[in-house]
């Protein structure tokens, strides 16, 4: 049985101290922001998490969604209560816009709550959200009638979506999508095709599902220049919103899977079903691109907040686990005395290092959502663009050195258990199937990885890896002033010239697609771990300010500075590896010819 | 469904080619090594594999074990019939002496048969194996009435054994061990007590269980010391070996795990069960060390026969995977043209690393076997005690380097199936879930690289590492001649260095407890990653014979020296981080308190 106690002081704590939001004033909303709101929000979504979210996060991974043969699927036990008090708390809507029935708080604030949400129950997880997500798409690109019968409803999380991208043959490369689109003479469509992986395509949440589906208008270009983008719903809508009949939407199998089983992930069958093209006709892939950033974000989001579950249940369970003595033990007590596990300095370490990771990338979500919120919310053109861009290069960072990272974090906290790591009944295995798919979905790692490298590196010559490399240069410059940071400067400084000479040599544009493509998750890894030093230094520079220990006392001041320290000295080092490899890609320009591999 | 092809000839040329057992025709047993004989050992143990073992391997990770009112197992469906058929075969007295039953083929030889069974089905693979284990323990320890009762039907296989060390509370401190033995008038014994984590203690595979208990007599010192070891079967055996009544010996309940479903792991209660004294009083864990060394030779050939039968099964799937173009594609057929996944040069760099590591591995494995046939078959007691240390040394290397090593290989392996790697269809998640146990039974690998730190580098002032380390700069110097070795040579040399360094630091009496636990993992990683280095030298210095082109082609000497090149360009040069942070752990005394941890 897992526990869980939500960062909200370490929320506080970035959004005041680090990032100092009462500094962007300028940025549509922020002014309204009061630390008091904020923590009441936290507080609500923490006890969510722990009261109604946790608690059926075992139960819904043993009992799994069930299909019967009307196509219907009954979520675990609990999931549809769970979703009755989260709606009605109106969580759904709260990063939307007010002009579309939100909220309109800032992702400097949803990112907390995303966090919460995904580490308490990574499988309800999954049919939530929609009322941002819709709002991203509709928002912009859904025409004023689409948006009034289906934006409210999404909003208000009486209805849910779902995304239908893949089909069977078509899953990274989405040009070879197979799925038709007829015209009508009324002005809609009508879909024909499967399409697979749809995650909560089909449930007993809600009571009518929202599809946006990619797909080709009959006569349309092969590859993804023939795409376009639809929104069907499950139950046909009437002028005034009230669903009517069932549209051509069947859910034909669910998926059994490694984790996630609380999560229904639906094979669908599409046969002749209505549906309204959402933005241009052929530019399905720009909106659906915009909403697959969107989802990027949250699998950091999500990413972190598992990785701190299992950070915070095995640090429990090894300071409960009498094993063994601590090298400190120099005359036993007797035979029998033994000291808890946490005493163990291979443990301690395992533990550090999971912190350490845990606590700079949620740093770098709030760093991101700040740049998100500018990029959205500045009335300055070329703020607004600079922050974009930035935004854009730590995109593939959050989706895959953070899932990643993530992941490897719970299978060393599983270790921390032994033997009873392994068993169903500690949970925190299922935490390791569960966070695993995050790698995997929304953009494999690899693809992340190749993205970073062929798109947002080079984009502009370079202009967005630059203004980060800048940045990270004059926290370098502040934080070798104080004493107790100088020599984290040191390292990060290190680390910096670095990953700037694995930049210059993959930025260049003569460089062969293949050596790209071998050099691209080393360049990943060590973008990412460059970022945290950052965040690093960030953080502790904030941990000097005069403030700092009267509110929170010596024990918190000490633990971020060692969290630090065994960030630069035992995590960070890794760039020079990464580095080496990228160096042994570029230079003996690798030609592995497929029949020796 | 997942496909197998036993690495066969792999082992035939690593037996003939690269260490030459003709030339160890000291060794007792060895001279009737025939090439004939052992390959035609291989194809059986091969077929076993894959149309026995492989076929019932998805099916009883489905199935589970299931556990009725009355303490019965039921073992997934086909398990019985495959048991009866490996048994019947002969397989489990494959490696016993023959004046005990068996065959009496070295390791060298069953390694390879290790390696087989577990790939296919590793669940099953844990009922098995017991007449080598059994002749392991009574062979050295058994009274002659113990071993005439029990040896000659696990040796046949006709009854098999399970390991009970764990308690609740006494998971790898053994010492907190509480069940007890109470001395009967007829010099038996009575166990009382509750063990847990025992794999295969009960199931429906043989008429009988005899199991190995860890226990301590009433009056005996507390922790270690007061440890013996107790042969108890789960039905009693009359004098002429016949099952009789059942023994206090009952199933309470089986484990819900992340994997290895088809394997049952007990609960069991013993309440007055008779059993049997097997070496000295208090020497339990003696003779229990000497089976957990034989179990962790099995892990590292579970291991690499796992993370092998990943490979192949996501190079197959990548082959046929159309999604996306070649970077050489330069000019597309179509628009709704793909290339095979197998193109996308990230997808080879991955394939590339695990054949790297997998290939020498499977080495190590050879070479570490041969050691252990020295030890236990030369004449000569100088050259059996050096072998002896060499295997010790590298033992904690095979169990915790190779079973980090695979579980990482099979993440791997799954990534590349994108969403088809995290469905149960394909069964690759299967393999993710089930080698995952490997890092943490028999010995947390924690626990393994403690040892190969505290005890093994420091053994005897260090002479097994001096001894390991000169052969590798051996190999260094004769692989410094060949013109396709030397840049191989080269990088092995500054690995060997940096260990060399990593090792003086570490083996310093005077180092704090503190330091050791911190380092130990890296140590570990480091060892292994040179010895697989080592490995490589060795392999392509055979590769260079004349008569290996002649008898396999081109193709194949390409693969292993395009293997080798990426192992020692990509995965080697970790051992310089590695390094690092052990300079780090013991050049800062790194003293971390619990409260900040």
């Amino acid at each position: 049985m897992l526990h869980y106690r939500p960062p909200i002081a370490e929320y506080l704590f970035l959004l005041r101290d680090v990032f100092k939001i009462r500094e962007y004033s300028h940025l549509q909303g922020y002014p309204d922001l009061d630390f008091n709101l904020i923590e009441s929000i936290f507080e609500e979504a923490a006890t969510l998490s722990r009261e109604v979210l946790l608690p059926i996060n075992g139960q819904g991974d043993r009992q799994s969604c069930s299909l019967d043969r009307e196509g219907r699927v009954t979520t675990p036990q609990g999931f549809k209560e769970a979703y009755r008090i989260y709606r009605e708390a109106g969580w759904t809507g709260l990063g939307v816009p007010e002009a579309q029935g939100g909220q309109n708080l800032p992702k400097i604030v949803t990112t907390a709550v995303l966090e919460f949400f995904g580490a308490s129950n990574q499988a309800f997880d999954m049919y939530c959200g929609w009322g941002d997500s819709a709002a991203t798409i509709l928002g912009q690109y859904g025409s004023p009638a689409l948006k009034e019968l289906f934006l409210p409803r999404l909003v208000s999380g009486e209805w849910s979506g779902s995304m239908a991208l893949t089909e069977a043959q078509a899953g990274t490369d989405v040009g070879l999508i197979k799925t038709t689109a007829s015209p009508q003479a009324n002005g809609t469509f009508r879909l024909n095709g499967t399409k697979v992986f749809n995650s909560g395509a089909e449930h007993d949440l809600t009571s009518n599902i929202v599809h946006f589906v990619l797909a080709r208008v009959q006569g349309a270009l092969p590859g993804v220049r023939g795409l376009s983008l639809f929104l069907a719903p499950t139950f046909m809508v009437d002028a005034d919103g009230e669903s009517t009949s069932r549209n051509g939407i069947t859910c034909a199998a669910i998926e059994s899977k490694m984790g996630l089983h609380g999560s229904a992930t639906c094979e669908m069958q599409y046969t002749d079903a209505g549906a309204y093209l959402v933005g241009e006709l052929n530019q399905g892939l720009t909106v659906m691109f915009r909403l697959m950033n969107h989802m990027r974000r949250r699998v950091g989001a999500i990413a972190v907040g598992v990785s701190e579950l299992a950070y915070q249940n095995a640090r429990e369970y090894v300071a409960g686990r009498l094993q063994g003595r601590a090298p400190s033990t120099t005359t036993r007590a007797s035979e029998t005395h033994a000291d808890p596990l946490l005493e163990q300095p291979d443990v301690k370490r395992c533990l550090l290092q999971i912190a350490a990771f845990n606590e700079g990338a949620r740093a770098l979500l709030v760093w991101s959502s700040l740049l998100m919120d500018i990029s959205e919310r500045s009335s300055d053109a070329s703020e607004r663009h600079d922050a974009e861009l930035r935004y854009a290069f730590l995109t593939p960072v959050l989706k895959g050195f953070l899932s990643d990272g993530a992941f490897a974090n719970c299978v060393t906290a599983q270790q921390l258990y032994g033997g009873y790591g392994y068993v169903a009944g500690t949970g925190i295995e299922q935490l390791v199937r569960d966070v695993r798919l995050l790698s995997i979905a929304e953009g494999a790692n690899g693809v992340q990885a190749f993205d970073l490298v062929s798109r947002q590196l080079r984009k502009g010559r370079g202009v967005a890896f630059r203004a980060i490399a800048a940045g990270i240069g004059r926290q370098i410059e502040q934080s070798s002033g104080g004493p107790s940071t100088v020599e984290l400067a040191n390292r990060e400084a290190a680390a910096l010239a670095e990953w700037e000479r694995a930049s210059m040599l993959l930025a260049d544009p003569a460089l062969s697609q293949a050596a790209v493509g071998i050099a691209s998750s080393d360049y990943l890894y060590m973008t990412g771990l460059v970022l945290l030093g950052f965040m690093w230094l960030h953080i502790t520079s904030s941990v000097r300010s005069g403030s700092y220990d009267a509110e929170r006392g010596d024990d918190d001041r000490s633990r971020r500075l060692l969290r630090a320290q065994v960030f630069m000295e035992r995590l960070l080092p890794e760039t020079a590896l990464r580095l080496r490899r990228i160096e042994e890609s570029v230079l003996n320009l690798a030609m592995w010819p497929s029949h020796l591999v």
